[in-house]
């Protein structure tokens, strides 16, 4: 009877380890994305219009979601989820890209692999559909990094990526955005002490994903048209690898938007991995720290999306708002575009 | 007696500080240059060949160092200083550019000023005499921090730069490189697991400088025909702010060369100064944790200048030699090229 009981006891001790072995653990997944930082408020906003990029959102967000819970690795959630966006008119980037002064669209992109470090970045590309897969090329593909122009197009053409007519990127909102930004500079240079501010929203953007997958490895992408009215060959800090995208195990994944030229010169995604890394900060202290503190100080305006290798993310932005969203394993998508 | 046995000890004993404030000390000025790392031996080199390389590196030493004397600012310095060496033809820059695989002359070029974290930066430029001052004039004259190909060769002609036609980059040597570098290629793809080393020293170099003038504030600038038979649209990392350029006065200036797709993957010329502000490293120690401990060991060649407010330097490079000098308030320029 004794050995009976304890025998018993053992068995109910040890039924509930042999259910939970059997009932598999989701995956330890996170992805995270941004579609732009600005003047955005509700104000400005109309239901309809803020139902489809909480959609679009939604949609690019499930598409990462879906690669990662199938064991698909971190830079396959990013591709994805970007070429998702890149493909709506509604963000600055692929098919919604803004106008530079000439009445061009030119693209830069850039994706990070965490593990390895490998990277790849094109600039001011005017004919591949999707950037983020020809910076995925060059990452892939190539003993380089980065590749600008008519020599990083003939690449993408060789590599089979898909070549549109440059007329792909027209929209008439952006070139409604053009014209107006030149008007704004034709009243500048009329009235050079009158502070005529530049419609925030409408003249830039970006958008950008960070993921972590199954096998503990993060990845960190981002695209974008630039800036409306920007001069031609002008790079922002999306396809600078350090400045705009960031990955690396060691550290976290970082992708940026806002105005470029702050992100380049305060090296904004390094540094917020290297606060995380040499001073010990979390993530959402190394991202306030620069976003909001070095930052702010100088007026650099924009936000950053941030995801370690424990699935901690943060999403710090210094504008009115930030397209913004995350999903975990559980598969519920959460979208934010305000301050709230 | 007392008295004026006292009064004369006390004017013995202030003597010396009053002569002190007359004589006025020398302006706390460095000036330290690289112009490039690689396979350079003392096997290699004939003795008037490296009697060639002093003297050009000793005369940008001292071109840099007398406008610091003057009271010019860093920016000025690095400026002058690195467009002496592009306009020899014994560095991979300027007019010693190496080839691309199309055969073109291909030049990056940055610069940063680390007092307002100014920066600018040019990139494939074909017809630019000085990549330098046009990485100026974007820093200084464009709402930008970089530009690349036409469009930034468009700025710099309307900012009255020298333009040239692409023929002044021609040099025999360079030439004989690519077509060295072009015949091996074709030995790789014959012989696949044969392993068949380039030159290095003829494949590439850059050109670098770093100051701190007597106002105190550092300045970084880096120049270079990138890799000879790079591919049509290569950008390195010398226009990379953060990678193979960086300047702070929080921190350090640093200038890069090497292979430059490790040194923007690594992003080593931020995470220099990284390392020296958030970890308390000195420049010694954050050049070798970046130079020799991460770059080592993934065979990421190269080295890096690095200076300090206080007037620190260092020059580490994990190749078998690196081009690299300085001068000081005392007007001798010190010139170093092998492992010594």
């Amino acid at each position: 009877m004794r050995l009976m009981k304890r025998l018993s006891i053992l068995l109910a001790l040890l039924i509930p380890f042999a259910a939970n072995a059997q009932e598999k653990a989701p995956p330890h997944i996170m992805f995270v994305m941004h579609g732009g930082a600005g003047t955005i408020t509700r104000g400005s906003m109309t239901p309809e219009v803020e139902k489809q990029y909480r959609d679009k959102l939604e949609e690019a967000l499930r598409t990462g979601q879906a690669i990662l819970m199938k064991g698909g690795t971190s830079v396959d959630a990013v591709e994805a989820g970007i070429r998702v966006l890149e493909d709506s008119p509604l963000f600055n980037a692929g098919k919604g890209a803004v106008f530079t002064h000439e009445g061009k669209n030119e693209l830069d992109s850039a994706i990070m692999e965490g593990k390895t470090k490998m990277a790849g970045a094109v600039a001011g590309v005017t004919i591949i559909r999707n950037p983020i897969s020809a910076a995925r090329a060059v990452m892939e593909k190539s003993p380089h990094v980065m590749m600008v122009g008519r020599g990083a197009e003939l690449f993408a053409t060789k590599m089979g990526l898909e070549i549109v007519d440059p007329s792909y990127f027209w929209t008439e909102r952006r070139w409604k955005g053009l014209q107006q930004e030149l008007l704004k500079e034709q009243e500048r240079q009329a009235n050079p002490h009158a502070e005529i501010k530049s419609d925030d929203e409408t003249r830039h953007g970006t958008v950008g994903a960070v993921a972590l997958d199954a096998a503990g490895n993060l990845a960190a992408g981002t695209s974008t048209g630039g800036t409306t009215n920007k001069q031609y060959g002008r790079v922002g800090d999306s396809p600078i690898i350090g400045a705009g995208t960031y990955a690396d195990n060691d550290s976290v994944a970082v992708s940026c938007t806002g105005t470029g030229e702050f992100f380049i010169r305060w090296t904004v995604a390094h540094d917020i991995a290297a606060l995380y890394q040499y001073k010990g900060l979390t993530v959402e202290q190394a991202g306030n720290e620069v976003i909001h503190k070095k930052l702010e100080a100088v007026k650099g305006d924009g936000g950053a999306i941030i995801l370690d290798r424990k699935g901690n993310f943060a999403m710090p932005f210094n504008s009115e708002g930030m397209y913004r969203g995350w999903i975990g394993p559980d598969g519920v998508p959460h979208v934010l575009i305000y301050k709230e």
